[in-house]
């Protein structure tokens, strides 16, 4: 067995860093080495600075590790991934970019820049021939990748099987559950038997985002699918797992059960490559007729699958379905994980 | 003080009979005298034929009325409310109307004939008109009228107010709050944190209902409203109250201002008249950002209220906002209610 | 109709403030004509300084006071009621005793003091005997009075109707409402569709609280109840009432038909002199198998009952029973102005 | 290989039986090949007669088997788990007994019967001593072993590593989940937000049933172990996992860390002989200050261990503490499994 590459977290005491801990665990190809969190935490060991939210337990291997400041030049391997608070993640990952680090990150904060690949390895693999440009430009020996919101993913992952159809417009609503909120996040007073019908700048995210991920790269600018996107994000009481209900209008004249194939013939480079992470199948259609559901199906398939169901004619625009997605997981720290293995793959780590 | 108009409630044990039962129970123009089901029930008292599930204690006055059959010539009064389940709904009704009574009906098995009301007295009074049609039609001394489903009022009453702005097409998704199942309803194990996207026959009813209430009557026939309706179903883990999330293309130029106006000044004949169970003002936009929210907004206004807000552009038609309605007040027991005030002020109950 | 003795709420734009606002609206005797709060919030109005987390929208009458520093010499009346986070209590509170004020107040910390009052109305109003004591001992001109923490009036309530049978034990376990913990409170996160089988302090005050309340004054001090109990406390995902399962050991031989008529026949100062927040019967006894309830009984009564069921024999103890209470109402703000109203009704306000 | 023992499970269509298929899936040592269920399904597939309820999707080597009825002489291997519903288990498990059967019950209708084990391998394997004496008084070439209710098997195991210091009296409260009531179970109109203090037959069941396990088998009958037992029961909304809040009164002295390090150390038969379901360590205590919770637990080590949490000094007794189990695994199939895996370790399937 080949020795695992190193990997640092940065911001890994909060919870999304706790999730790439946790999805890091056992990885074959990456190994935790490095933590970087806030000055309260550096010098502490992870296990001390660190309130377990999870289920389960810390992974071991990593209890011990010793929480470093989150500023290059720290014993921080060349790989990094951050899970950076958006208030402080620009700074953070452009200092490690300069400083040559491989920054995967999760955060919002370079998402839609020009020069960033907003990555999903299935669907746009592509965009991370920007990264040669985004070097140059900011004259970084680093570089930077990001991956999608939780919601954005679950949708962009959905209609991507659909693009051939010529996807002209798109209402979507989201059922999104409190994780997606980090911790402590959303108030029990606020969420108990109730739903949150606003998310700050969720739908905005959701659609921008979209339109980037599904358009083209044409080797100098990232060009925005022209497909128009409306999302109406709201918070129910559901612990994992982002549904969203979709509407879309098609160029191409189509029946239920060519979308349907679509959806179950989706592969992408992680399935001809066999990356790690990769699921088998990245959108899997159930054909139950009250199915996603995300307490039931979320956890499936190692939370990277993308579900849909209840594909069915729409009286304004041409077809309705529904999309589940684990937002902690593909909508998260395994987006980022499979970001870096695309790009291990590629030899651009 | 007047006497009090005697009614009767079909399906009284149930669920939406215990509705109407407490609906009623204070009401200055009516007054339950008279409780029909099934005949398992018939013979005892009310108080011991029905497990009460509804907050609160059983209403003295109906506690002690002995349970009758749900057949006519058993000493009904004129008017009855119709709480029935569907599947013994049209007979019943039928036979009821037939008779000569005034069925006041939430059942869902004559509201989209042609020569059936489906009346929401804020919006589309001079439906009442089809009556004289109806009686005629089927040889009837008496006379079946009918409120929406718990969803589709919610909706109704929310694009009422903006009729005048030519409503072309209208995509919604729903949150459905448990109630609207009956008793027992959803299965804790199905709902407990997650989201059930499947309500069966809800989306159909949605989308054929909102036309023909939003429709007009011409005198002789229903005229559905041409617009495009679109229902996405979902059940969410709310106690009470239905949250519709709305997109509309509407013909003329707007902002949303004019919109939110048009909302907070929509009267209808239950406002003019002074109606026992008219809200003073039955549309009512919130401004906060992140209302209206279930259980926070459900309750008040006695439940009578459609509850609006987050009215904002949208992408791909005009506009998007929210509304909320309690479904099992102005979504059932509620409703009829309102529909037998309406009819007693026009002299045709 | 008499002018109504104006009062100032301390704290009053947190979760616990609200609580007596609301409560305070329409008060028959009391007016709340001034509202103080921490420096970030002094000089705005109430209107703005507050997010209003209760259901319902705030009252019009207060929105437009002033808020002014948690200080004396602010304008405030000489009765305020406290609301204040304990972490600043003792001295707020305590600078306004001794400038005249009396202090109502909810706040934990003069609870278990020698010379202050832990009083609940029906339960020990002879408890007020001790505050010319604690002007003397303090040297202050005003008075503080306490009322109980929100899970002890629960057990407090249920067990009174119980002391002439000879309470000698209580073993209990408490199911609490979220809303016990105030605002933002409970994480979602934690509590969603889960268990939290810790409240910090909890267990030790219902312990100590009990025994307190139930104990005599003998003119000079407290003499506790020498009864044992032992509390687990458990939150658990009910937005409103804690209930609280109870095991009892007494000393005279009784049947369940006796406990029950004792709790049914409860009485004490409040419902003697007709107090306006007073219950008709302060203790209920609910017959069905499966009650009290939380979410279907606790806005019973204004939320000023304390409901109780399922006595039966206790195979290790004699007995054991359920109570449930309103947290925010009975076991806080309700319960402050109960104490109010008492203090009037003797003329020591 | 070995070739694995054919198994069938009678009552494999409703929620209890899919659990069974779900934990056998992957079993070493059994394999389903027969499944009987009701008249209604028999002749079915498996796949067909069966509404999957639980998480993931049917396992696809039970799929196919075709439903027999659930009488002896339809081709039921020799040995049988038993998940009848309890209004015909009496009946189906003697006659599969009688037939000759090994008969693994989960049913509650023998639990209680003078010659039938109700087994816990950790805690009494001795107690298989009377399958003699059972097939000799019965007349019965095949036999009938039990688990216990899925509240009782959480607080036997917790008091189990308590013994040896002279369990006196046991007081417990629980919380138990929605799961425990099969499907469709609770009503989510009963128990959304809310909690149900009452469970039919559960606390007797808990009371008898702990006092029965603990008991020793001296030979020819069962001595219930003679402390007292009381159990008050609640409904939470949890999905998975009983938790038992427990307050205990011992003969010996003994400190926290003894009682604590008893529970860490306990073994039984099941982790000495190395049984495949068997958890390496059966009772886990948790140091945490708020732990164990149900849904942050309950699904470690499989589901098959006991965690213990909280324990301290209790006013009333000597201790208190809690214990979390999974209700349908280490509850209700797992339970079956182990107590076959024991019988197969002794020759006595």
């Amino acid at each position: 067995m080949q020795p695992r590459i190193e990997a640092g977290v940065l911001g890994a005491t909060g919870m999304v860093g706790q999730h790439f801990i946790r999805f890091l665990a056992n990885h074959p190809w990456f190994q935790v080495t490095w933590v970087g969190a806030s000055d309260r935490s550096a010098g502490k060991k992870y296990s001390e600075a660190t309130a377990w939210r999870l289920g389960g337990t810390m992974p071991a291997a990593v209890a011990d590790l010793t929480v470093e400041e989150c500023k290059p030049g720290k014993g921080a391997p060349k790989l990094v991934f951050s899970a950076t608070d958006a208030s402080v993640a620009t700074e953070i990952e452009q200092s490690f970019a300069k400083a040559g680090h491989t920054v995967v990150s999760n955060s919002r904060n370079h998402r839609m820049e020009a020069d960033v690949p907003l990555l999903v390895p299935e669907v746009n693999p592509e965009h991370l021939g920007v990264l040669p440009l985004q070097k140059q430009n900011r004259g970084w020996s680093g570089q930077i990748v990001t991956n999608p919101n939780c919601s954005t993913i679950v949708l962009a992952m959905a209609l991507a099987p659909l693009k051939p159809f010529g996807i002209e417009r798109t209402l979507v609503t989201t059922m999104q559950a409190i994780s997606g909120a980090g911790y402590p996040g959303v108030a029990s007073m606020d969420i108990n038997a109730n739903v949150i019908p606003f998310i700050g700048s969720e739908e905005e995210k959701m659609e921008s985002e979209t339109q980037k991920i599904l358009g083209a790269f044409d080797g100098a600018a990232f060009n925005a699918h022209p497909m128009a996107v409306s999302a109406q994000c709201n918070r129910v009481p559901v612990v994992d797992g982002h549904l969203v209900a979709v509407s879309v209008q098609l160029a191409a004249k189509a029946g239920e059960a060519e979308l349907i194939g679509a959806m179950n013939a989706f592969r992408g480079a992680p399935q001809e490559r066999g990356l790690p992470s990769a699921p088998a199948q990245p959108v899997i259609y159930m054909s139950d007729r009250d199915r996603p559901q995300p307490r039931r199906d979320v956890e499936r398939e190692n939370g990277m699958v993308v579900f849909t169901g209840r594909m069915r004619k729409c009286p304004v625009f041409d077809f309705k379905f529904l999309a589940l997605g684990h937002n902690t997981v593909r909508g998260a720290a395994g987006a980022a994980v499979l970001n870096a293995e695309l790009m291990h793959s590629e030899g651009i780590l």
